[in-house]
């Protein structure tokens, strides 16, 4: 997929058009859905297409450059992320808030001359990479002191500048999509090993900005850490570019202050990211614990030990059962952990069998035997069918079904607790907007001090008050999230749904630093204004 | 070393009066000296007693409560760090800058009161944790505007505050000394495992400001890494604190703007660090190589191939000389690696005979058997020398000369020539300024992209020109540092003595990002000015 294909994304829902959830699986899907929850799938009419929507007019004069678009499709394709009131609302065709122009910048100075314009007009800015945030962090939905909006993709900066294959990193422009990076990559025998959900369909710019975390975990994790230098433009067009260092101390870190800032301090236009050779070696192996908490517990010791699992999960034994489900693979009862060691250097079945070890001394027993491998095929199965759960979650929306997922991460102490109360809690919301439901839980990355929880709910709506059942759930979730202590993301951002609840997370004095450096970047707070922190 | 133990320390050398360079190996430095540099130690006067200085009368009224001091020999002990500079002067007698007083503040209220004043009498605040800096970041020098300075020392919010071996955090009072840090985690078989050379002496919340690197290296390396969660105080008394995560993505990272903020941004008060447990498994071994590039590329090629040693360093043919020379060791010709595997759950020497394996593959040869041990003693000899480096400084000093280090850090693809480069700049400026002298390097920590240098120069002094000489050539070295890609610190943060250079280093966003974030904390401006960037 490159930029050139954006149009054939869907406006509506996950993914390309056409793309979807195959025949069987449905079916499978459905079944579960029935005896599960007791739901009926309904079927909604097909989505609007894009030359038949009614759209609010622009509200801006389109620039005369050859960048700039207000073409119906493009603004419903860039009217909204990818969260599950965004699928609803567009699947709908309710199409609330869009963009009244479209910019595709192909350089720097396009870039800075959209800017200058956004000043002019008196325009907010949302920049977009892939456009998948879950977060509403694209969503253009700004406060009444703007005369209109522009959303700038940045797809059309997508160039490799640099392969240094000493060092190890790849200089790249922000837009590329992460496929378009590994090819270019894979030539040298080289990769980002960087698998988010979204893999397909974002963008390295947008994972920085997000301080997305990936499917491969342990030690590569988290996109944090795997930035080297960055290149961003603040809105009055002024680019700079920290120095490419694998280390320093000179003041705080300066691409700390752009990772994470989710278009909020300017725009991130360069990246240069830390790659990885890639792995030769491989093997992973599938676990059963009696209960989930077991599960964690060993999940913690294997982290703790100094070994570097590339991949480890636990499911619930709901999110277990679920997952087997869907997949066709058979019931799975108890928790199931998915364990995978990697390495481009040596054989990894040691430090393999070594986790094994220690999960059994946890109550763990192999469910599959530690598998080697040198091809991708067996080994990243998992991330396959990972990489299309999206399409799943578009298909209960059709069918009428609230189906959400939200993430967050603690500290191991309080680990099993916070599993219990969370889950509880949004199973009693559930209970009383939906009358039941289902919650389900696995960890998404485990750390030496703590662990990410990526819980999915379920629930049967009532048509036409999905809106006001959704807002109440979310906001128990997010409310149970923050009062047992988690976070509001670990990896989808804050972007505006959580912005409500930043100033209950993050200290008030970080609140002061960032809105003074916003001021002092962007006096008009025109920058993807309202993520992170509520506009005032 | 406790709190109490602070009148202990020398005000003007390292350490703890009485402590110093053991006769038997000050006359092997002498003759090194004479034999390496033609130099002809000379001797100085004792030094200054406290009692009898002459010194500039304080400038505030002391106030009334008992965690104030104005005492000489407490306004001597805060008036500058442990840099060349900083010893030069203060063994000399010239006490150009003294704060006016000295705070003690035994909790957070008292250091808020403490603020209150400084803003009242329009002082300056100088954070103090250990007063180790090197880079002039607790010395008193301050723009006129202020009507005076008044030096915070943190040591008696000295607590630990919790010790949660589940998720393996210590959180603690940011003014607690690294041994007591230690003694506490060590009942419960934990670390810090975090060593800087400064470690005696140096507090975590110094660690923190100032993104201190530890001896143990590759994995543990940087303390910007095992920081789960901050408070901070700002100059209005206002606390906030940071939620203990393993990881989030709710906007950037709130503590890495604190991280290495050199107390420009606020107080650090308390923190929640990632220890580890105690290791059990060690094993080490050191290396020969023909030239120092062969040596680096073996050290690139280890961290790159996904072993995590916990201790990989490599002196180049000099600084291997100078070492050997110093400890009595004997001579070596060529480079050395020192290479360490440690662990607390499994044996390491098989990883370690890869990475030998690895180093094999690059010219190396094992100078000493890969060596097994559980005792402390024998694995971390060199660290304890390590330790003891900066009385060998004070040494030169006293003998008239010019000794100093400075350390950067930058990608492996510019390594080598980097580090030619700069060598080959410091040699000529101490030909230059000096007629003379000696450059060596070491790799204090290596990252998959990229390395740290550690560079020292010695050279005969002309006495009572020392100031002159030395700025020509830390002006020149830390000039070529910048001109050839590298930062102007790794470890040892800005402070005020290379602040002229943080704009040729640091991004100009993140100038401004700072400047605002700084003003919205402290809108005088109040906090350690002059550090990071220079006062305007």
């Amino acid at each position: 997929m490159t930029f050139n294909d954006f149009g054939k994304r869907k406006y509506w829902g996950w993914g390309l058009t056409g793309e979807g959830v195959p025949e069987q699986q449905r079916e499978r899907v459905r079944r579960l859905l029935t005896s599960t929850f007791g739901v009926t799938p309904g079927e909604l009419p097909p989505p609007v297409s894009p030359d038949q929507a009614e759209l609010a007019r622009s509200r801006l004069t389109l620039p005369g450059q050859d960048w700039y678009s207000s073409d119906p499709h493009q603004r419903l394709l860039h009217g909204a992320g990818k969260s599950y009131l965004d699928v609803l609302n567009m699947r709908h065709g309710r199409f609330n808030h869009l963009p009244d122009v479209v910019a595709f910048p192909g350089n720097l100075e396009q870039l800075a001359s959209t800017m200058e314009w956004a000043d002019q007009v008196n325009a907010a800015i949302i920049p977009f990479g892939g456009g998948t945030s879950v977060t509403g962090g694209v969503n253009p939905v700004v406060s009444s002191r703007f005369d209109g909006t522009v959303t700038i993709n940045l797809g059309r900066l997508d160039k490799v500048l640099d392969i240094d294959t000493t060092s190890r990193h790849a200089y790249v422009e922000a837009g590329i999509l992460a496929p378009a990076l590994d090819a270019a990559l894979r030539q040298q025998g080289l990769s980002i090993r960087h698998y988010p959900q979204s893999y397909y369909f974002s963008t390295v710019g947008g994972w920085i900005a997000t301080r997305s975390g990936g499917h491969y975990s342990t030690l590569l994790g988290k996109i944090d850490d795997r930035v080297a230098s960055l290149q961003v433009m603040a809105p009055d067009g002024t680019v700079s570019e920290s120095r490419t260092l694998p280390a320093g101390s000179v003041g705080p870190d300066p691409n700390r202050l752009w990772i994470g800032s989710e278009g909020s301090l300017g725009i991130i236009t360069r990246a240069r990211v830390r790659i990885v050779r890639q792995p030769t070696h491989k093997s992973t192996s599938s676990l059963h614990f009696p209960d989930f908490e077991s599960g964690l517990d060993a999940a913690r010791a294997i982290v703790q030990s100094g070994l570097y699992p590339a991949h480890l999960r636990v499911l619930d034994p709901f999110e277990a059962m679920m997952s087997a489900g869907i997949s066709g693979s058979g019931g799975a009862v108890g928790a199931t952990m998915i364990l995978g060691f990697e390495s481009a250097d040596f054989p990894v079945d040691e430090q393999h069998a070594r986790a094994q070890k220690i999960a059994t001394e946890f109550g763990g027993k192999a469910r599959t035997a530690a598998g080697s491998s040198n091809s991708d095929e067996s080994v990243d199965g998992w991330r396959d069918t990972f990489f299309k759960q999206p399409y799943l979650r578009d298909l209960m929306i059709e069918w009428g079904v609230i189906a959400e997922t939200f993430e967050t991460a603690i500290p191991w102490r309080e680990a099993h607790q916070f599993y219990r109360d969370v889950r509880d809690d949004v199973m009693n919301v559930l209970q009383s907007q939906c009358g039941g439901g289902g919650v389900l839980c696995r960890t998404t990355h485990a750390y030496p001090d703590g662990v990410a929880f990526y819980f999915s709910f379920f629930a049967p709506a009532r048509r036409g008050a999905e809106h006001e059942q959704y807002a109440v759930i979310k906001t128990a979730a997010t409310d149970a999230v923050i009062k047992y202590g988690g976070t509001a993301s670990h990896h989808h951002a804050c972007g505006r749904d959580h912005a409500p609840w930043a100033h209950k997370e993050l200290p008030e004095l970080w609140y002061r630093a960032w809105k003074g450096a916003r001021h002092a970047l962007d006096p008009a707070g025109r920058m993807n204004p309202g993520v992170i922190f509520p506009e005032q």
